[in-house]
């Protein structure tokens, strides 16, 4: 986690506040031919430290990609309050049974049936690289330091 | 556009009627060391033909990207009413004086102020590979023939 203590915190509370009630963005990921993008849930993560979980099934197109590539961007897209975020990240797959449970929310049961401990599910880890946000009042524009 | 005629007439019009009133998508590219992704208003194209077209300014960044690899992604993100749109496509530079007049809407002036045929603008023209959309009353997927 230390990586994302390189945001300012005051950054990564303007974003969490922008983010706030978008529950679903595009995750992009990059494939040998191109880019592919499908709508990932987050259950509107309001306390954010620059890394954003999703849960995925092991062997799914998205986690294969990141296994090659784990190059990502996310796009929040929220047009009717004026609030677009994109972020880009750098994705790792977690398997952690702990991680899995901690981050479990009971909507996720319509993609995952059978819950955080069904071993065909796995966490999609996408730490910020950069942020940057438009509309409200100033526009953001921040990076991870090395 | 002839590659465009080899989607169905009947799913392209399925998309445009998804797309309708959607101002703003996500376009992502590729660039040397991962995706970036910045909203970009495409007017709420209602006569879709597999084919988007975007303002840009020379030189910019995405105008740089996509003459490098001119492979995009569009995500269109709508939760509200249950819509969320990805498409994968072929961007190319379109510098057409008459592209660029007959597309042009007034709006654009937030961002480009002196009008199409200032010789800073450019035209994107995103020609879609691969359409996937979710929600409403079924899902799509659905490629361009080659």
């Amino acid at each position: 986690m230390a990586q994302t203590g390189t945001f300012r915190p005051d950054d990564l509370a303007a974003v969490a506040e922008r983010m706030r009630e978008l529950d679903i963005c595009m995750l992009s990921t990059r494939t040998d031919d191109g880019i592919a993008s499908r709508p990932m849930s987050n259950n509107a993560q309001v306390e954010y430290d620059g890394d954003t979980w999703f849960f995925a099934r092991r062997g799914s197109a998205v986690v294969r990609e990141i296994e090659t590539d784990p190059t990502v961007a996310l796009g929040y897209i929220a047009t009717e309050r004026g609030t677009w975020i994109a972020i880009d990240a750098e994705a790792a797959i977690d398997d952690d049974a702990n991680h899995k449970r901690e981050r479990w929310f009971e909507e996720l049961r319509r993609w995952f049936e059978n819950g955080p401990d069904d071993p065909e599910v796995v966490l999609i880890r996408a730490t910020a690289t950069r942020i940057r946000a438009w509309g409200g009042d100033t526009d953001l524009d921040v990076r991870r330091a090395d």
